[in-house]
């Protein structure tokens, strides 16, 4: 049984990745940390534990974070930075599921997130977490930054493509859409139910954090950078990203269906969908997998793809699991065979 | 392993029960029958099963139906008892979540259900299956009446209230609101997300078909009638019930918590939340639970239960499962241990 | 053309309130005061106004408000009654949407409230703004406390009974649903889209602020206590109230359906449904209307009333305009003509 | 008074149109066709009328219809093209919202909507209703083709960049997102409240009927064919369009707040957003307005603009009554100054 421990515990990223750990056969949680609920059990917040585990919420800097196998953080932004180098010293291996170690330039990290960066050591030698890109790097790693939800979906779309050098670089572009959760569970008036219910809309249009990111995976499979247009927008439900991606192919004549089939074929978490399925965000709500689809419209020279995820899980806590039974030898779907819940 | 059928696999019901038989530890789902779309993959209809299952719908008078242990009918009210006394002659045993065999009385049934009731001598020797109720006569039934989804949370709330004589039971008020998927997967302009969606409204308040059910059980645990108000309500949402049930005590100095507490210590699948926690139909989405909370307003003579349950699951296909499990000798929450998804 | 002011005008009801005011044909919009938003024209924060005002919010000393022939207040509960009593010295007259002149003994306003009342001598003199109950003191008021949005769909709905002496006054029974703009704008974690949307739950059962404003109403129309259960539930939507009420018959052939016919015929915002329509919320989204139907079911002794309404408008500031064009003599519709968005 | 009368009246579109018909000063509805619901009044199928009009449906074949000033159909495609040459010979003008006049050349219409087109003849003299580029031949018309609800939103999006030559033509982009009141009314698996709520999903990648009538008029305003690519989705709710649409800009030196500013200063019913803000679709509930932004993410080659619309007023009805007001020399905005409702 491997020893986790939850640092944040409180948010939606949060309370996905404890739902998937007490249901996971070889994880004992030893620890979830909050600062404003300490001493509060896990259960009385969220319901949906009762029965589940009598776990209580315990202090950041609960010594029993270090005992642990494996140190998940469910943090704002900012905060692992600060704890992962004493984890690591105490042996523990972490998955940081926001955004300290996702963009491997220090100064590019703080012109995005506004601080300086706090380890750039461990930093330089985190791994980036998309299994399907970085598996053997994730298997040795110590720190595993958790990939974005926007990020997971739009990359795994765009990945064939770009390995292949099927498209033109300079003009892709992303038009992503998100449900509410991804906003987090912080009181805001932009997420209440009578805002955010019944309306859509576009945000972040001028420079969204996970362009850098995107940009950054696929500027190193492409072997140099490439021009990304990535347009974020929230969408009237709960949990669900759709991105669809338009590139305009260099040669048209290409089996795109037979391409994108052959590139996920082993992957247990990536489902290409037959030729005329369209992917719906539900048919993966609360489980680790992205279904794409590819479509080249009137024969032309653009390609179209569309990429589904739940954001809360192969957006972030399953994919964190996912992660985590790489890293110690677990088969990967190991606690992640669940099926969807539709309707 | 059990060898299940599923008859009727294409409706909110159906398709949540191969969720929870896909899963089903000790279940092998041998067919699943539908006129209508016999010779596709249920996956093709249904992807979130894609991953899991690679059986195909059959015609309904598959003959493999016959060898299995167990026959769930998730069929319209009127087709299982057609089928049922051939497939007992064949050595199955029968769980149908339909109404068939739900009302005692033929006479009754037909007149709620409008037509003559097929095998009444089937229907005298069906089990009502309420497992906190019934749970040894559902351990030796050949036939399992899977009780509706209103009447489950509408019981589950009144039980320890009747079965101790505490209230009039001249004036039993139940007011209950139900999410859309239990008005059915078929096409019909009431139930359209332009119709259905803001806004809510009362409907068959004159009198639903669970009226009688939910007083035929009530009436034989009180030994007499029960009067008893019934008035469904249709949420803008997709699953859920809540129950909110009124009647006056005959007495006021009794702890109605612990009262509740002790009914239901012992049952896995009903919870009892602490004083002051108010149910939430989110907090029993996709899992097999009723959580109750019982309150005594300014400490008067009126008591007020809430009620909630997934309607899909401890209203349908979760509790024809806990059924399951309990005719064949299996811990009663094999393959119903999951988290409820949460937001 | 009459000088309105607002104070508090950043709320839901507050900008419901503006939406039906710079529609208003008899109505100049003076001013609208909000701390936290001086100086920022009312349009940048609510798009929907870009057309229709230019007016820029103002500090909520703004001397302009004596000015005004009518001072609406859409503030929280507690500051109308600190501010009402200079502007009634300067000749203006007010109508508050908030609870602050609701409760005619203070004593009891404090208890509910938790703060002394401020100005009790206004008080005792303000009128209880329901039309269709106070019409001709609502003429001459110099202060109207317009109903809160539960009371006046409840109110309403049980009014020819209670005026009749129809129905056993010791157990009314009203259970009420509200969409989630009941709640307010305020950054709140319970009314997120996540937290409040596919959800379902009642609230406040323990006693709820609206409960001694409806028992005073209906206990001054029937001359003696009522005995009221109130439990209010939040739905999963935007707008809308439906208020389903239970109540013992004391003769039972009663022709109910002409009795609200009668009682209502003359009221230009209650819509008595036709026998065996049932009330939709959607039906009365953004416009001042209480649609009812009442029933008995299976001829019993038990009437249940449905009663639905817009809780901003015929709840909230539909029925403050109802007020003001009745204070100033105008049609009583005027500026409130409009056919409510379906779907 | 203009007599008007409407062929279809009971679906989204045409209740939309009935809406805002009985709201409009200038307005007398004179019949409202319905082959289903003939002989019954219109307001027992749409309750929000009740106080607004005694109207009752009646046969398609009415003889009013050829007694008005005007006929709107909102009927399926291809209905309207059967009717409408015997009309104008009655000397009524026709506004059509369905497709039937919409493409120019008959053989591409026969293509996409696979009958052979019934009026060639009048299909040549059709004007294109999108006023705010044709509204001089839209005064003098006999018969206009209302727009669809996404070329609305899509073709006012591109038309100062095309207008002014300022992108390349050959990979447009627009990325479309649709509430469901856009499929209409009929009863339909797919758009039931459990199918499309809490989901996300494009559809008909391969070619949507509107892809035709967009590039025929970016195509005409160009002066030469351009090449688009156009994506619909499904959102999860009633009413609102948003399209985000990209294009490579030739010169990236323009400023194109003040470009799109200039070329809808005139118009009433687009409003281009201050430098910054982001269009919501519920800025537009209800109203008939474009609103729309314009973006040059990070300075850079690729114009990204955002525009919402309410799909049924003006991507549908509204639309269609602004083409009445111009044609019989109103004030454009005639019965159609109404606030958008918010939330």
């Amino acid at each position: 049984m491997l020893r986790a421990g939850v640092v944040g515990g409180t948010g939606y990223t949060g309370i996905e990745l404890l739902r998937l750990l007490v249901m996971h056969p070889q994880v004992e949680l030893q620890c979830v940390t909050s600062r404003s609920h300490a001493g509060n059990p896990v259960a009385d917040m969220f319901p949906n534990l009762r029965e589940h585990t009598d776990i209580a919420f315990t202090e950041p800097d609960d010594r029993s974070l270090g005992g642990c196998d494996i140190v998940f953080f469910a943090t704002p932004n900012g905060t692992a930075m600060t704890m992962v180098p004493d984890l690591l010293d105490q042996g523990a291996r972490v998955i940081d599921l926001a955004a300290d170690f996702r963009l491997k330039d220090p100064d590019e990290w703080q012109h995005w997130y506004g601080i300086e960066h706090a380890c750039p050591e461990v930093l330089a030698e985190a791994v980036y977490g998309l299994p399907e890109l970085n598996r053997a790097a994730v298997m040795d790693a110590n720190v595993v930054a958790n990939p974005g939800c926007y990020p997971t979906a739009v990359t795994l779309g765009f990945l064939p493509l770009i390995e292949n050098g099927l498209v033109e670089h300079s003009h892709l572009i992303a038009d992503a859409k998100s449900g509410v959760s991804g906003a987090g569970r912080g009181a805001n008036v932009a997420t209440l139910l009578c805002e955010a219910s019944e309306s859509f809309k576009p945000y972040a249009v001028d420079g969204h954090r996970h362009l850098p990111e995107i940009r950054q995976t696929l500027g190193a499979v492409a072997g140099h950078d490439v021009g990304l247009t990535f347009v974020p927008h929230l969408l009237p439900m709960i949990r669900g990203i759709e991105a669809s991606l338009y590139a305009v192919l260099k040669i048209t004549d290409v089996d795109l269906h037979l391409l994108y089939s052959e590139r996920f074929e082993a992957e247990r978490f990536v489902d290409v969908l037959p030729v005329g399925s369209m992917p719906e965000t539900r048919t993966v709500r609360g489980v680790n997998m992205c279904r794409i689809a590819v479509f080249q419209p009137q024969g032309g020279d653009t390609v179209v793809v569309s990429s589904v995820i739940d954001n809360l899980v192969k957006g972030a806590a399953g994919q964190a699991v996912q992660n985590m039974n790489i890293m110690f030898g677990l088969p990967e779907d190991t606690g992640l065979r669940n099926v969807a819940l539709l309707p």
